[in-house]
């Protein structure tokens, strides 16, 4: 089930700089765990921003806001979530892809 | 090079029947062409909106600009586009992946 | 899987009285089948509003979204999707009811 | 008398962590006390957001707003209150339940 | 059980004269009525809109929502509802008003 | 003559107890003596809300600015002022109420 | 006692143009007799918009609200009204002009 | 040539008092400096807002953006530009004032 | 003097197609002699909008007015002006382009 | 490829005046470097604001992306990113402007 995330990131400035690359590593390290399980199938930058443009597969609303909460940078950021359905139009669903 | 393109589809109550049937049906043909040339290479569904959410990958802002424009929905769509970088977490940008 | 989903009715005033009552009278019909059926477990009127807020349990997000489209006033409604997770504090979780 | 309540959540990142802890537990402690008094009838988790939509059942205007104003992370709270009123479709009202 | 009630008239230029007339002169008899009686005890012109801020004193939500749904104007109107409580510092609250 | 103003009070979580308290205080005692003068007819609490919404009836434009600069909360405060006119619906008005 | 003003004009397209030439000629002539008068001794238009800011000295609010009400415009226009006090640094007020 | 500048201030409940009553006495000297040569014809307070609509006389837009720079509080607010031009229905400018 | 203006066309779909054409048309032709005149240096497209972003050099205020308000599409047009001055990092400004 | 860019910048209050200082400096030269490039061909000042719109001429997304995060003031802002097209009636498309 996919879920389009949008995620802006507000960093304070007077963040102790320790901190602050630490909480930026283990975001990263935590992103990608879940991108190679499968679960966090795309990230983009959104240009000019210090946000992202994710997509999550998940099991279920419990699962992805477990994912959300859990993130090192997960209280300072702002969040969107748009829960997102198979399009009629997709090619992949109506198996007009070949 | 990537675009988040989001589509918000208003299509008056009051336009002819067989105009709106025929347009959604150019729409889909338009938009599947695209796809299988791998131009349009994601659209979802936005859960209980006549709204997508896709990704376009084309090769600079005019090329964009002109599909969007020739969209047979263009005329009833309110558009917004945000373009897409790589993201420093991505495991296929950082070769982590395997 | 729970969802929020608030429903705003903006019916055109020059609607036929009939097409307007048979709509509302079809719309009435399909949302309590499937408050009989446990989907639409509540709904409630906004104070002052042609609007209400629901809850729906579906079982993923293509079935919310194939719900809300066939809606007989969703040509005429606005809607904004909340998904919605268990929260730690519920009693229902903690099994802290008793 | 039911009303909608959504509460966002805006801890601020300086707090100490334990009045930080312990303002959570007091909040978790209100909360389920209300609930288990049949007043505060939901409460659920926004998905990705520290936030929730709650429903609650009360006698009048000024029993809402003591409830709200005494909920000990008050100070750190963003609240938006709808009045809600019976439905007409809700099967509840219209004996069509059964 | 006091309300503030916020109401925005969006009539039609095309609307039929005499509908219009017919449906402002029942809008005023209806609002009279319930001030007469005490449920409407407020209602001002916000100065250069078709618009009035009001305050209703009514037993419950369900109240308030009926009354607001029968507006003559009603499918004319933008409205919002702000529940009102006793204001600590109100001299009729605190007996400081001798 | 009336306006309406709409009171959010902004407290900084790090201002001073005492002076917190003290101010409170002086803000009531400020509105209070201003309620039995006549001048600030109506102050209601909003439900969920560290707001109020108030009436007051002045001389001019000048002599609300005055009293609104000077309350002590004033620093605090975001404030959002309506003029108000006679309704033409207001039995006080039409002479109707009798 | 002065009000700052901004008008908004929205004139249908379909406005039968007799009418849309009558009303423009007449709102004309309402503003600079008002103008003659000294009650609206500002009005200037918004570069790039159907739309101006002025400014109004009356007596009071029934004053403004009659005369914006009596605008031809009134039914195709957005007005905001934004009560005006003296500044304590207009040199009219402080006497420091010379 | 004419612009209306809204002036919005947001000085920091921190700030040092003398920096503070410094400041404030810098911008009124500045302000009338500009008053008496006639480059900032009307400034007017906003009732019950720390804020200013004023209209400025310069000979263009560097001038304008140099002015308001320069001004003492200019770290602390918020500022909204409006170019102006000349009303079509303005006596001044119709010759029709005598 | 320069200014930055965005402007958004919303052609009413039920336009006759004739006077559509033709009001393109003349847009066309009247922004192409403003460009050829040094007055409208700067024209772009906003990628997936029916919108433009353009720069204007004008005398003033009141020239840059005339101008908008004589674009064929104006009717049509949302318009947003914002005036530009030199900025300080401008190498032409500063003679550091050599 | 051309993007319209705006560009807020909220540098705050309590900045260490020597780090404002530097920054700004770098600022001023990483700006400059980019514009004897012809990678930032145009910079604006937006009047009243301590803001800017630039335009800027790049390979793709990612170059616009790598530049906007390298600005030493980004920490300080908020940045507007619009893609550009050209647009059917500029004169240099068209090959009119002779």
């Amino acid at each position: 089930m996919l879920f389009a995330v949008k995620m802006d990131v507000r960093i304070p400035n007077d963040l102790d700089p320790d901190v602050r690359a630490d909480t930026i590593a283990r975001e990263k390290a935590y992103s990608q765990e879940l991108q190679r399980k499968g679960i966090w199938p795309h990230i983009w930058r959104c240009v000019g921003q210090y946000s992202n443009l994710s997509v999550f597969d998940v099991r279920d609303n419990d699962e992805l806001h477990d994912i959300l909460w859990g993130l090192p940078l997960f209280p300072y950021m702002e969040i969107e979530v748009t829960p997102l359905a198979l399009h009629p139009s997709d090619i992949a669903t109506t198996g007009e892809a070949a």
